[in-house]
């Protein structure tokens, strides 16, 4: 293992000191938490707030998305491993502004409980608290850590979807309305190239031959659907479109918001070639994406590989949240 | 190589075509070339153009960085080769509003050629052009396709500046006396973990153990000046600001700006980690930097490595054009 740290067992503490001290003008740690919170709390007087997380590894996740018109908090577990529900539960108190507080949960069976539970502790002190558990990987029904389907990039659109809603004053019950609303519609399926090395563990969670991908992977290197040789950027486009359309029957009348996202060690050319081949097959369906992005949203460590998320658009207003200005660090 | 594209001789073509069209909000292609202009050319009406751009592999630089308040188009050259006159001047004509352009080129032989030759033609053509060449890396004094100090990452701080500046109005002659005052502020220095494989080429630059770095090494796989083991985050920390400091006399009576940059296979994981320890590190200097930037902006495709930029604020003007808003895709 090559890599740039010091103890591998301090690096989610220094990585987040490293952010917070970064970018002091929009984060700062919560005291005696790794939890990150935006710097700007009195301009969240009066708002609900948007609380997420999950293991670290997946960076800029989620603290990148913590700022005016997203996030208003993230709680960083350490590497693949859920946050604790006392961390959670100090990143709750840390925004509630009287209005409440709504939780953005991938599905993962340890962070659906610990975030459970600090919801739990925060009603015992009187703090209104939902939730939403993102399932947005089409790849495979169970998998390792989860019960039915795992949650991967696409909770970034959620996130900004709920961030601006909430900017914009909604309520807890718009919020969670709107959330539920939102979530059938986001699907995402991946191919890796390469697995993440957990610098706790100090090898790669498996191992794929020099020609060889996997389609399905997860974000922890959880197994896919399908090992096979590698093969041109369109024909990977062309199978993952095809997983997608299976899921969501692509029809032009509708509008799509689309995320490309690297899974860290997968180099911007790639991506936007993989991009041009994307918006090619979209093409054959006359789909033209409403909304792009493209980059390193929820990455998986040092893993090569990179997903592809579909949002089908119920409402307009849901591409003007995507739309909307913030001030984070990754966004 | 494992790597997702199609034609390894049309990766240029097709990452621009994947960006162009799915950002079109921002930037658009100039017919006929690779090269890259604000699709908002009207609201540019009045100001001084911008111009960049190089080999590509270096993504998002450079294309990244086109739109308001930044670049005003970039030029892509094939992968780790220079844009040619002609695709250069096309870019000039392009953004060409009559108050003249403003090229910002790497230090490499080959683009400082092929950009003087597209001024030369954009003299014939009437069309007032200046010009800085960057040469931020102080790793090595002279190195392969350069004469002179190389330029790195660093150029990117020079494009935010004078985006603002040619923004807020400024004329070519006041660009250019900014530019000549900036240039030997920036100082950009790299550690390598390991090299980058351009596609056409189809293997790594050059090979290093599974337990070895290189310092100071470049952006297309050039030399550095010492192989070493690897060593913890802090320690090559150590190293970076320590041959900084040779070379700028880091004073806490000066402001700095610091730009830590991912090669394209760096985990920002590992970047937070880095820029704890670059900030620690400024602590025993007494220096807090007034503006700090993580992330992947000047990369060597799918290198593993990081850069460390500082820039000494002459003028606080300086970190106000770094602070100014910009609609671009990267920055």
């Amino acid at each position: 293992m090559k890599k740039i740290i010091n103890d591998p067992h301090n690096v989610v503490p220094e990585m987040v000191e490293g952010m917070t001290k970064s970018y002091p003008q929009i984060i700062e740690k919560v005291a005696g938490t790794e939890a990150v919170v935006r710097s700007d709390k009195d301009s969240m007087n009066g708002k609900v707030g948007i609380v997420s997380g999950g293991g670290s590894g997946h960076e800029p996740a989620h603290a990148g998305y913590v700022g005016e018109g997203m996030l208003s908090a993230a709680v960083c577990g350490q590497v693949f491993t859920s946050p604790t529900p006392d961390q959670i539960y100090e990143a709750i108190k840390a925004v509630n502004q009287g209005q409440g507080v709504f939780l953005v949960v991938k599905n993962y069976s340890g962070d659906v409980m610990n975030f459970d539970m600090a919801k739990d502790l925060a009603s015992m002190d009187n703090i209104p608290v939902k939730s939403i558990v993102v399932d947005d990987d089409i790849a495979v029904e169970n998998s390792l850590y989860t019960q039915g389907r795992r949650g991967v990039a696409g909770t970034v659109f959620m996130h900004k979807i709920l961030g601006a809603a909430a900017q914009q004053g909604a309520s807890l019950d718009e919020i969670d309305a709107l959330a539920h609303k939102v979530l059938p519609n986001i699907k995402t399926i991946a191919v890796a190239l390469s697995a993440a090395t957990n610098p706790e563990v100090g090898k790669p969670g498996f191992e794929l031959k020099e020609d060889e991908i996997e389609f399905g992977v997860g974000i922890h290197s959880e197994p896919g659907y399908r090992r096979e040789k590698i093969r041109a950027s369109k024909d990977l486009v062309e199978e993952l479109i095809g997983k997608l359309n299976d899921e969501m029957k692509l029809d032009n009348s509708k509008k799509y918001a689309c995320l490309i996202n690297g899974m860290g060690a997968t180099p911007l050319m790639e991506q936007y070639v993989f991009a041009n081949d994307v918006l090619n097959k979209l093409n054959e369906f006359n789909i033209e994406p409403a909304f792009m992005k493209i980059g390193n949203y929820m990455t998986s460590i040092d893993m090569a590989g990179i997903s592809l998320t579909l949002l089908e658009i119920q409402d307009d207003k849901w591409l003007d949240y995507l739309n909307y200005p913030v001030k984070t660090i990754a966004w």
